[in-house]
């Protein structure tokens, strides 16, 4: 029996108030509107941007709300004016969207849709300011337009990538965010030549995902920088070769990396949020043709300082937005790649918990156990 | 009667101290000795850089100094190990070298070269550390290692570039320097596509020959920007079609900039030094795809600062030197386009001297009047 046009009652988790443990609760998910596509989760992952909105510090703090963002899943049925996704589609949510018509999406280079940009201060959907979840009548707020710690959430189709039905969802749900945001920043901007070298800096999740796409750039070196000596027994089955700990020198991490490398790296890849790795991330890249890419999301007042001598000496820096991925055209290639076996996911989950046990992941990540949690929705 | 072999007198402008009249001389040019060329200059033009080092404020100053690095000239003979030139050859001698062996002319993208970039203080030729210009047995510096205000003057042979010989000398000589830095950085650099937007800081010669870059790109707009409004005047004639003076708005410039354009134009070229210039010139491009090249030489202790969301959002910062041309390998090239017709140069020289009178060209540009004055050394 079909529940398309139907209100659907199921399980999500709540987050009620800052700082506190999900609950399970019995939510109410309305229809897909126009432009909208009601999706069942099978899979998601909890990524760090979950956990800040869910701690909320010096945030304006919006809940009852359904966090989420990483995940994979059936659709369910879609609403008014969607051609190209039909019930029974696999797709992956994406938390920033493409609308297709505007200059961003226009444009080859930019993926920062005007309209579908991400928004982490939205609670509701675009199409009329409301919120598809309630329990009891009373809304409960979305969180980036994705919401799938829910075993059914609505999306903007411009926020939904179709994808390979093949293709397994409990591992390439890690794709709606982080995996894609460090491996594009590599393949994509970065852009390392076969056998060039290549830093990463901060040796999570991302950077980790950084330095898988160096690796299967070819690189012939790949540098690991990080504070946490911990992580570099992790890294090295990410192909990172090399591994640098700041903290062990008493003079600049990037001039460390220039006497190791004979001047500088080719490419470097920032995956921090530190304001200090990212100037070192850009004056460790090789005068004439070194390229730095900043990925992390740096604090309010941060600033940016260096001298013009190192850009005017041909260095370039850029910085990326979910890898300079287009969520609609370009994802389902790169869960081809994985398909392909080109691309390694496997070794990004470290976790895997039933959807009852979600604050589990929460607990892995503040604990700075593993990469990534998968949380499986069925169970 | 050859001259090759023998020391060649005849006359140069000398500079005997600080931010004096230079003096024509009798001076002593010796042969050229391995890898070096000595060639007839027949027109040379003034650029700051010059009258920069001639002022010597706050530097070593490094005199008696032939200075002098944009011309045109022949080949009167060459050192031992010369390949590839030959007495006759029409040549542009240039400030900064192409080894062809190190890794910065082994790399596509770079012009740095290790043995032969550009070295302000150096007053010998690199083979034997001393100089080829004498008076009386005594030595006269060189400068740049081009040291043009001379009738002969010895070069590296990886610093002379061998062009068309049909190529006008008293035109074509401009591309030395100035106006190839600024042509270079737009099209080579910032890479406008047709029908894009760019904005120029700086409408001096440098950023004007970048308009000229601009206009052969197929630029849609091209924004001028500069404090002195009596460059605007002149700018018409090199494709700008609107200007803006910072000191007539009481926001900054990047604001306007981005107002006028529907949040940013696609390309920027900085050709001012002013550090002020470059944060204006990186903040002004559009997000999602803007591109912003420095090319103006900045004071030792300017910082660069800038909030590095303005990074995040999919902007790319670059820098610059001598328009990323290779000076051998692409300066032939360059003069073709002038040959062809496609880029403009006569309406850079605003101005023209006989030798016997080089102290005017000087005179012109501390006046900041015109861009370009051509010293004929035959007359
Ligand atoms: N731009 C995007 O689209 C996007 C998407 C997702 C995540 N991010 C950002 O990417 C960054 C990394 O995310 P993650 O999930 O991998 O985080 P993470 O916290 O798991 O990893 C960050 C690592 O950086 C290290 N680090 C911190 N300061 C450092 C310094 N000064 N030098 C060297 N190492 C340092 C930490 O020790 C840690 O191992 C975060 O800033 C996150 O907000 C950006
Ligand atoms: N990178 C290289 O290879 C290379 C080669 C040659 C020259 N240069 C540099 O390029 C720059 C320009 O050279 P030029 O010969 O055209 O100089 P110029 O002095 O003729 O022109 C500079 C112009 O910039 C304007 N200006 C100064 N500050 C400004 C500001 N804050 N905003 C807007 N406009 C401002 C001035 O009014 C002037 O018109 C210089 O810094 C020079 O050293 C670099
Ligand atoms: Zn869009
Ligand atoms: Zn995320
Ligand atoms: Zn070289
Ligand atoms: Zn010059």
């Amino acid at each position: 029996m079909s529940t398309a046009g139907q209100v659907i009652r199921c399980k999500a988790a709540v987050a009620w108030e800052s700082g506190k443990p999900l609950s399970i609760e019995e939510v109410e998910v309305a229809p897909p509107q126009k432009d909208e596509v009601r999706i069942k989760i099978l899979f998601t992952s909890l990524c760090h941007t979950d956990v800040y909105f869910w701690d909320a510090k010096g945030q304006n703090p919006l809940f009852p709300r359904i966090l989420g963002h990483e995940a994979g899943g059936i659709v369910e049925s879609v609403g008014e004016g969607v051609t190209g996704l039909k019930p029974g589609d696999h797709v992956l949510p994406i938390f920033t969207g493409e609308c297709k018509e505007c200059p961003h999406c226009l444009s080859e280079e930019s993926n920062m849709c005007d309209l579908l940009r991400i928004n982490t201060d939205r609670g509701e959907m675009i199409n009329d300011g409301k919120s598809r979840f309630s329990i009891n009548g009373k809304p409960i707020y979305h969180f980036l337009g994705t919401s799938t710690f829910s075993e059914y959430t609505v999306v903007h189709v411009g926020q939904v990538a179709k994808i390979n039905p093949e293709a397994p969802l409990d591992k390439v749900c890690v794709l709606s965010c982080g995996m894609s945001t460090g491996f594009g920043a590599t393949v994509n901007v970065a852009k390392p030549k076969k056998g060039q070298s290549v830093a990463i800096f901060g040796l999570g999740a991302v950077g980790l995902a950084a330095a898988e796409g160096a690796r299967v750039s070819g690189a012939s070196r790949i540098i690991g920088v990080d504070l946490n000596p911990s992580r570099f027994e992790l890294a090295k089955n990410f192909g990172v070769t090399e591994f640098v700990n700041p903290k062990d020198h008493n003079k600049p991490v990037q001039e460390v990396i220039a006497e190791m490398t004979g001047g500088g790296v080719d490419r470097s890849v920032e995956c921090t949020g530190s304001i200090q790795a990212m100037i070192s991330a850009f004056e460790c890249v090789h005068d004439g043709w070194g390229v730095a890419v900043l990925v992390g999301v740096p604090n309010k007042d941060d600033a940016f300082k260096t001298h013009p001598v190192n850009l005017l000496n041909e260095r370039t820096l850029k910085g990326t937005f979910f890898g300079n991925y287009k969520p609609r055209t370009d994802i389902p290639a790169v869960v081809e790649r994985y398909m392909n076996k080109e691309l390694e996911l496997d070794k990004f989950i470290t976790h895997s918990v039933p959807f009852s046990e979600i604050n589990k992941a929460f607990e892995y990540m503040l604990a700075g156990e593993g990469l990534r949690c998968v949380i499986r929705m069925d169970a």
